[in-house]
């Protein structure tokens, strides 16, 4: 029977399309976290991410479109967050329906004005094409990051806490379109609790904590989750688009800032624990775009 | 009666779009031209672009996946060189039906690692997303280019000739997958000829001499077109997707560096001239992806 990309699993499927490209010289993290990480020898880090959002998928025919182009937008700063960097130039791709209305693609772009606008980073290019029906959304981009700011996922050891801003599941109720990037709240951490490793949580704590687990060479315990109000441990597990920070941090550093972070930052929550690899706990679940 | 995209037409709909984007301080060229160019202050400039193609309409769904995804990736390249540059990093998204086999997800990646290994540039990250039916890649990077070889296409002066490499039209037979993105003739001409403006034939002469013209604040006059076998003239100006460039070069330039070209270049063609804005010839027809 011909293999159907729906019958490999996401990661499975990336895991097997990189085999074969060589790394660059200047490329310091390629494939494989939240942005890639270029050494350009001296200064700052420059950090590129590239990200897509789909009608039917990610967003509906009927969604505002200005909360379309936020929600494209807001999905890449979060990732410049999560490695502690700041956006700097976006490109936007937008492939259309034509017929859709023009006032659907003004919304859009005011969205997308007004998250770039709120949150930094200045639209430095773009295309747009024609899509046979419905409409996609890629957004790609460059950002700076300190080199001594910078936070992979792979930077965990055992021991370390995990940690997560905010609360999660339920985000299909509004919050996937509304989001605000953890920006603020990275730059507070990568300055003052210094995470040894960080990722945005975009397919749910179910799918992305064995991923940061496993680029970090460690197993996890977890215990609880701070959930949505609303929603069931199964929902805050695997609903996904939560867009909030997953950090693991050591001990010492959590007792040491511990109730020092601004007065307007999200819930913070340890919810487990890195521990040797091959120890711990599973998890199974959250959002897998290529499985049925 | 609501207005669509259809109606508005490609250039209007962007310049519509990108009103109330502010510039940003390292911003050297934003949207407009075949690159962004960022100038990070020293060194080399930076050129950042993106681009997409959607299946059904830059390729068909039995078209080989292995050349959509030469296709995807030369596109981008061959902005680089319309700005006098090369590629660094590249960024590739792609959306796509979970129910396209595997083999085809393979081949695609095949085309873009031959592509990269064949003309420079290193993938660097990426993204993969369900889409309802059909596919589409979307491609994005950055390149690099030397301050005094940067062409941009506001560069062209009354008097100065325009000018093409190879022959134009029939692309759809066959060579819009398979074409050799002119970076190393734009690495020579830049150093040898220095064009006064420059961009790569995506949407077809008859749309893009006119671009050309305007950014410049030019018009222009323009007789012969070196068709490719077996194409009418109005197929040479409107097919589009040759992919060949487009530049202008002062006539003192061209006639200190006539017949000087490497000996593998494709053929040059002097199409017309540069003139006063107002005066000269109009054109009509070529690619647009909002037109009904």
């Amino acid at each position: 029977m011909k293999k159907r990309l729906r019958d490999l699993g996401e990661d499975a499927l990336i895991a097997r399309l990189l085999r074969g490209f060589p790394g660059g010289e200047n490329l310091r993290v390629g494939p494989g976290d939240d942005c890639a990480v270029v050494d350009p020898g001296r200064g700052l880090l420059r950090l590129l991410k590239t990200d897509a959002i789909v009608e039917g998928v990610h967003f509906l025919p009927d969604t505002p479109a200005a909360k379309v182009g936020w929600k494209a937008v807001a999905r890449v700063l979060s990732d410049f967050a999560a490695m502690g960097g700041v956006p700097e130039h976006l490109l936007v791709t937008v492939a259309v329906d034509p017929a859709k209305p023009v006032a659907w693609m003004d919304g859009l772009y005011r969205g997308i004005r007004k998250c770039l606008a709120t949150h930094g980073g200045v639209l430095a290019g773009g295309e747009t094409s024609r899509l046979p029906s419905g409409a996609m959304i890629s957004v790609a981009g460059e950002g700076r990051v300190e080199r001594k700011h910078l936070i992979l996922r792979s930077g965990g050891k055992p021991g370390d806490l995990v940690v997560v801003t905010g609360r999660l599941g339920g985000s299909i109720r509004g919050k996937h379109l509304t989001f605000t990037p953890r920006l603020n709240e990275a730059a507070w951490l990568v300055r003052n609790l210094r995470p040894s490793a960080m990722m945005d949580l975009s397919d749910g704590l179910a799918k992305d904590l064995p991923r940061l687990a496993e680029a970090s060479g460690c197993g996890f315990e977890f215990g609880e989750v701070p959930a949505t109000r609303g929603c069931t441990r199964a929902q805050a597990l695997g609903d996904g688009e939560d867009y909030e920070l997953l950090f693991t941090v050591s001990p010492r550093r959590w007792i040491a800032a511990a109730g020092q972070w601004p007065k307007d930052f999200p819930q913070l929550s340890i919810i487990g624990r890195l521990c040797p690899p091959g120890q711990g706990a599973s998890l199974a679940g959250g959002w897998d775009h290529f499985s049925p």
